[in-house]
C-alpha cells in the first residue's frame, strides 16, 4: 500500500527552533518536515505539511486530506487542549491518525495533561523530541501497512 | 554509545496473545520482546526483559538496572494508573525512560486515562500496538545518542 | 412583522451527508439550508446562510446581522462547548435567537453535555435530525411575531 | 402512519398562567393543550394529556402508553433534574420521545442545568413558550414519518 | 393582620416519637401540631395541617394553600434533600414560608447538609426540637405581621 | 424463629420480562415473586410482596411492616439511587435488611453507581438476576437465625 | 432554672441598621441587643452582649462564658464561612448554642452556603431578621429548660 | 454442567476471627473456606481456595484458574478500592466472577464505597457475614447453570 | 471633586523591602507610600495609610472610612484569598474600590488564585511591582472623576 | 528605552461603544486606541494596534510582534478564558505583558473569573473602564523603564 | 550553634487541661511550655511562649522573631488550616520551622486534614500529646545543628 | 514496660544515601535502622527492621508482629499514598503506630499530600531528615510507657 500523509502543525509551532528551547530544541519546523518527508519516502509515500495558527485552517486541511491522504500526524500545539471542532474533524478522517508531541505534556503545566484530541486517534507519542517526527511517520505506516 | 536496555512488562501483559485479541492483538510478549530484541542489536544495544505481575518484582528490577542499563522502556500495564512505587523508582533512574501502551488508553475506561508514571518519563507512546515495541526501542535509542 | 434571518453553521457541518450518517443522517447541509429557507419564506421571511470552520468568521458573521437581521438559527457544532467568543457575539445581538443541533448531545460524549452559549439563547433544540432546521426557523418566527 | 401522542405535564405545569408569569407566560395548561391536540389533529393524530404532582402517575402513565401510543411529548417540569424513575420508564417506551421545557433552563438556576431524562430521549426543545407545544407535536410527528 | 398557616409533615414524620427518639426525641407529631396550633391560636391564627409520605400530596397541599393561606411552615423531611417539585412549589406560594427541623441537618451525615428548598424560603430553624414548632408559627406570625 | 418477610419491588419493576430483557431478563415479577416466596416457605417464613411506582407507597409499607414483619428484601429500582426519604423509611426498621438488583449497576450508566439506601442496609446482592431473589431472602433469614 | 445568655455580634455587625438596608433592614446593633435582652429578662435571664470585629474577641468572649453563662446566641456575620478557631471555642463551652442570622444566607451569594460552626451548634435560624433576636434567645431558654 | 470454583482470599483476610471482630464476626478464614466448599460440593462443584496478602499471587491465581475453573468467587479486601492489576486480571477470566464482602463497605469509611473490580464482575454480595461464603458459591453456580 | 483615599496594606506587608525580595522588591512599604501620597496630591486628594496583620483593624478601618474617604486602594496580602470578613465591610463602602497586589498571584502558588474580595471591587491591579501604587491611586482618582 | 507597543483586542471588542453599554460603557475602540496612544506618545514610545475576532490573527500579530515591540497590552476579550495557543504565544514574547479588561471580570458571569493567560503575563488590570487603556500603557512603559 | 526558639499556640490551645479531655489529655499548656523549655535548656537553647486567640498576634510574634530566634515550633490550632497571612508570616521566616499538634488531625473532622502552613514548613509532627513538645523542640533543634 | 519495636521501610527506600540526595539526604538506610535501634536500647527496647519493595511483605511483617511487638515505625515510602491494604494490616494492630517520612512531603509534588494511612496511626512525624528515626522510635517508646 502507498500513498500521501498528512503532517499538520498547530498554533505556534512556525516558532520552533527559536521558542523556549530548553523545551522544544532547537531543530526548525522545516527541519522536523524534512525528517518526516525522508522518513515517508524511504517507506514509498509522499508527505504533505500544513502549519497554521488558525484552528480553522487545520480543521479545512483535514477535511481536504479526506479520501485522498492515507494518514494525518498531528502535533496540534496548544489545541490539543481545547479544540472539540479539530477532535470532530479527525474523526470524520477513516485512516491512520497519529498525535505527536515534541515534548513530554505531562512533565509539564496542569493544563497540558489532558488531550481532547486523543479518544480520536489511533495512536500517540510524545517527548521524543524532533526524532519524534520520524518515528510517527514510520508508525502510522506501520499501521497502515499491518491493517 | 551502546550499552543494555530494560524492557519490563507489567501485570496481565504475560497473557498477551490470548488476553482480549480485539483491544491487544494476537501477537504474544515472546514475540513483542523478540521485535524489541531485533530492533536493539540492530543499533548494537542489547535488551533484557523482565515480566511480572509483582509490583515490588518491577521496582527491584529498575534498582537492578541502576548504572547497568541505558534505557528502560516500560509497558506498565494496569500499574500505569496507581502505583506510585513504580513512579518513584523510574524516578530514581537516570538514563532514558519510555512509557509505552499497546492500545490508546485514552480511547478506554475512564480510569486508564491518567499515568502516575507520565511525569517521571522522557516520553510515551501508545497505541501503535505491536510495532510499538520496535518504534520505543528505537526511540530510545535514539535520545540516547542525541544526549 | 418581516425581515432576514441568519442560518450559522459550525465547524465540520460542510461534510453533512457524508460525515458519520449513522449520527448526522445522509442530508447534505445544502438541503437543509434549503429545508430551512423555504420554511422561512412561507412565512414571508428570508434566509442567509453562512458556514465556517473558523470560529472568528462565525463571530464577524453575527456582527454583520446585528440591526440587520431579525433572527439568528445557529447550530454551533463542537463550538457549542467552548467558543465563549460566540457567546459574547450572540449576547450583542438583540433579536431572537434559536441553538441548534442534529443529534441529541445528552446522548454523546460527556463533552457534548455542557453548551456554553445556551445562557445566551431564546431556545434550544436538539435530535430532531433534519426536520429541526424547519421547526427550529419556524420556532424562530413564532417567538418574533409572539413579542 | 398514524396514532395517539401522549402529552405529559409534570409537577406545578397545573398552575400555569398564573404562576410566575414573567418566566412561564399567561397560557393556562388547558390552552397549551389544545395547541398541542390541534396540532396532532392536523396531522392525523390523536392527542391524550396526563398532568401530576405525583411521579409515581407519570411513570405508570407511560406504562399504560406502551404498546399503544405512537410517540411522547413530556414537560417534567422539576422532575427534569432528578427523577431517575421517570428515566427509567422513558428508557421502556419504543415510540419518539420529546423532551419539552417552556423557559430556557440553561439561563435559570443551576440545578435546573441537568436533565437526567435528556439521555433517553429522541428529541429536547426549551425556550420557545406556548408556542413549542404546537412545534414539540409537530416535529415528533416527523420523526415518526420519517422512520 | 389574621388568616391560616399551613404546617407540612414530610416523610416518616408520622413515625415522630417511636423513630430514632434520640434524634428526634419523644414528642408524637400530634403533639407537635398541638404546639404549632396553640402558638397560632394565641397569635390569632389558624393553622392546618398534612403530612404525607408522597411528595405529591405536598405539592398539591401547597397549590390549595395559594390564596388561601397566609403561611406555611414545613418540615419537609428527607425530601429537603432533593425534592425540587417541592421547591418549585414553594416558589409560586407568596406569603411567608418557613423551613423547620427537628434535629441540626448540618450535625449529621453529609447529604443533610444541603437543602434544595432553602433558597426558596424566608426564613430557617433547626435544632430546637419540638419547641421549634412553636418559635417558627410565632416567627411566621412575626414576619407577617411585619410586613 | 419464624415470621413475615416483606419484598418491596420499586418503579418500572412491574414491567420485567418484557422491559430491556437483554439486561433484566425475561422472568415476570410475579415469577420473582413465586421464587422469593417458595425460599421464604421453606425456611419457615411467610412473605408478603408490595410493588409501586409511587415512593411514597414504598414508604408507606415499610411502615407498616414495623413490629410486624422481620426482614425487608428491597429492589428499589431507580429510587436506590436518590430517594433519601426509602433511606429515612429504612432506617426506621429495626430487622433484617437487604438491598437486591437484578443486574449489576457497577457495569452500568454512571448514576447507578450510587445507592442512598446501602449505608442502612444490612447487606447488598446484585447481578444474580432471578436467582438472587432466593438468595437473598435465604441470606435475610440466615442473618435473622444468626442473630 | 436561670442565668446569664452571651450574645455575640461579629464582624461588620456594628453597622447594623445603616448598611444594606434592602438586606439587613433598618433596626440597628443596639435595638436588636434590647430585643433579646427583653426576651432574656421575661423569662428570668440575664443578656450580655459583645461585638467585635477582630476574631479573637470573639474566641476570647466565648472562653470568658465558659462555667459563667447557660447559653450562646451568635451571628458570626462573615466568621460563620470560614473561622475554624470560632467553631473549636465554640465546642468547648457546654451550654445551649444558637447560630443566628438576620437574612437568609441560602438566598444570598454562593460562599454564603456553607457554616463551618453549625456542625458544633445546638440550633441554627436564619431569615427572620429582627424578630429573630428574640425568637433564638427563647429557643435558647426552651431548650435549656427542657434538658 | 459441573467443574472447580477458584475461591481467592485478599489480604488481610488470613486474620478473620480475630481482626476487629465487632465488624469482621469471629469466623476463622478455614472454617469459611469450609462453609464454601461445602455449598460447592453439595452442587457437584470443587473448590480451591487461595489467599494472600500480595496482589500479583491473586493476579496469578486468576490466570492459572483460566480455562480450568468455571467461576472465581473474590473477596479482595483492600485491593477492592485500587488494584486495577486484579480488574484486568478478572476481565481475561472467561466464566462466572462474583464479588464477596463479609461487612457491609457502603456503612463503612468513605474510601470503601468505590470498588474497582465491580464493573468486571458478573454479580456482587455484601454483608452477610460468613453465610455470604455459601450464597456467593451457590449464587455462582446458579448463574453457572443458567447460562 | 476631591478627598481623601484610605490606604490599606495587609498581613506581612511590613516586611516589604526584606522579604523575598525577588517576588516583592526591595522599596519598603513606607517607600511605597510616599509613591501613593504624591500621585494622591498631585490631584488635589489627600491620602491615609493603615497597615495592620489583624484582620479586624482593616475592618475597624474600612468602617472608620465610610463617609470620611471617597476610595480605597487596598493590597489584602493574604487576607486576599480568605477574609469574607473584610469583602463584607467592603461591601459595605459606598466609593471605589481598587484591589492591588505588587506581585501577579496567578503565577505563584494555587491558593493566590482566587480573591474573595474581588467580586465586591470596583477595579484589580496586580503585578506591577511599586509603579503599581501610584497606578492604583491614579486609577481611583479617574475613576471617581469619571463618575 | 523606548520602542512600540502592540495593543491587541480580542473577539467583539470592535463593537465596543453599542455593545451593552452598562457594562463596557460608550467609549468607542477607536477612542480607546486614541487614549493609549497618548499615552504611549508622552513617554516617547509608540503604539500599534491589532483588532481580531480571529484566534490565529492575535497569534500571528504577537509573533510579528517579537524582537519588533517592546511590550504588549491585550484585551483578550473571552479568548483570556480557554485561548491556550494565546497563552503560548504570549510566553513566546520576552518583552513587558500586560493583561487588560474594561470590566471587572470576577464581578460577573462564573466563566469569566478564570484567566488562562494570566499565568505568562507581567502584570494584570481590570475594571478601570476606559482610562484603564491609559494606566496599563503606562504601567508597561513604567515596568519597561524599571528593568 | 545556640539562640532562642520562639513556641507558637494557636486559639483555644489556653484551654488545653480542661478542653476535651478525651481529645487533648489533661497536661496544662503551662506544663507542655515548661517540657519545651527544659528540652530546650537541656541542649543549650533559650524558649519564648507566645499563645493567642488571634491571628495578628501570631503574624506579629513571627515578625519579632525574624532575626533574633533561631527556629519556631508552632502549634497553630485551628489556624492551622485557612490562616495562610500565617503561612506568609513563616515563610519569611528564615530559620527551622515545626508544625506541632497534639492528636492526629487525619483521625478527625475532614476539614483537619489539610494544612495551609505545612508546604512552609521544615517539619511537621503530630499525635504524640505532650510528649510533642519535647521532640518538637529535640528535632528543631536537630535540624539546626545538623545543618 | 519493655518489648520490641518493629521498624517497617517501604519501597525504593534500600537506595537511600544514593536516591536524590538532595531531597533524601546521604545517610544511608543502615545508618537509619542504626540510629532507630541505638535511640530503642538506650530505653531498654529492641528493634527489628524490615524493608521491602512488595507491599505484601510489609503487610506480613505487621502481622507477624502482632501480640510480639510492643509499636511499629513505618516509613511506607509510595505506599502511603495508596495502600489501603497497608491501612488495613496497621489498623489490626494493637500497638503504638508512627507513621515517618524523611523529607515533608506536603512540600513536594500533589499526589505526596495525601495519607491513606494517616488514620489509623497514633502519631505522625516527617521532614526531620535523619534525625526523625531517632525521634519517631523515642515518641513510640513515650507513648507506651504514658499508656
Amino acid at each position: 500500500m502507498s500513498g500521501n500523509i498528512l503532517l499538520l502543525s498547530g498554533p505556534n509551532l512556525n516558532l520552533l527552533g527559536e521558542r523556549e528551547p530548553a523545551i522544544y530544541g532547537t531543530t526548525t519546523l522545516a527541519e522536523l518536515v524534512d525528517l518526516a518527508t525522508t522518513a515517508a519516502r524511504a517507506r514509498g509515500y509522499g508527505l504533505e505539511h500544513v502549519q497554521s495558527n488558525h484552528e480553522g485552517d487545520l480543521v479545512d486541511a483535514i477535511h481536504h486530506a479526506r479520501g485522498r491522504c492515507v494518514a494525518i500526524v498531528i502535533n496540534a500545539g496548544a489545541f490539543t487542549h481545547y479544540s472539540f471542532a479539530l477532535a470532530d474533524a479527525l474523526a470524520t478522517f477513516d485512516g491512520v491518525k497519529v498525535e505527536l508531541h515534541i515534548s513530554n505534556p505531562e512533565a509539564r503545566e496542569h493544563w497540558r495533561h489532558d488531550s481532547v484530541i486523543s479518544p480520536y486517534m489511533t495512536a500517540t507519542m510524545a517527548g521524543f523530541g524532533a526524532v519524534g517526527y520520524r518515528l510517527a511517520v514510520e508508525g502510522a505506516i506501520s499501521k497502515l501497512e499491518a491493517t
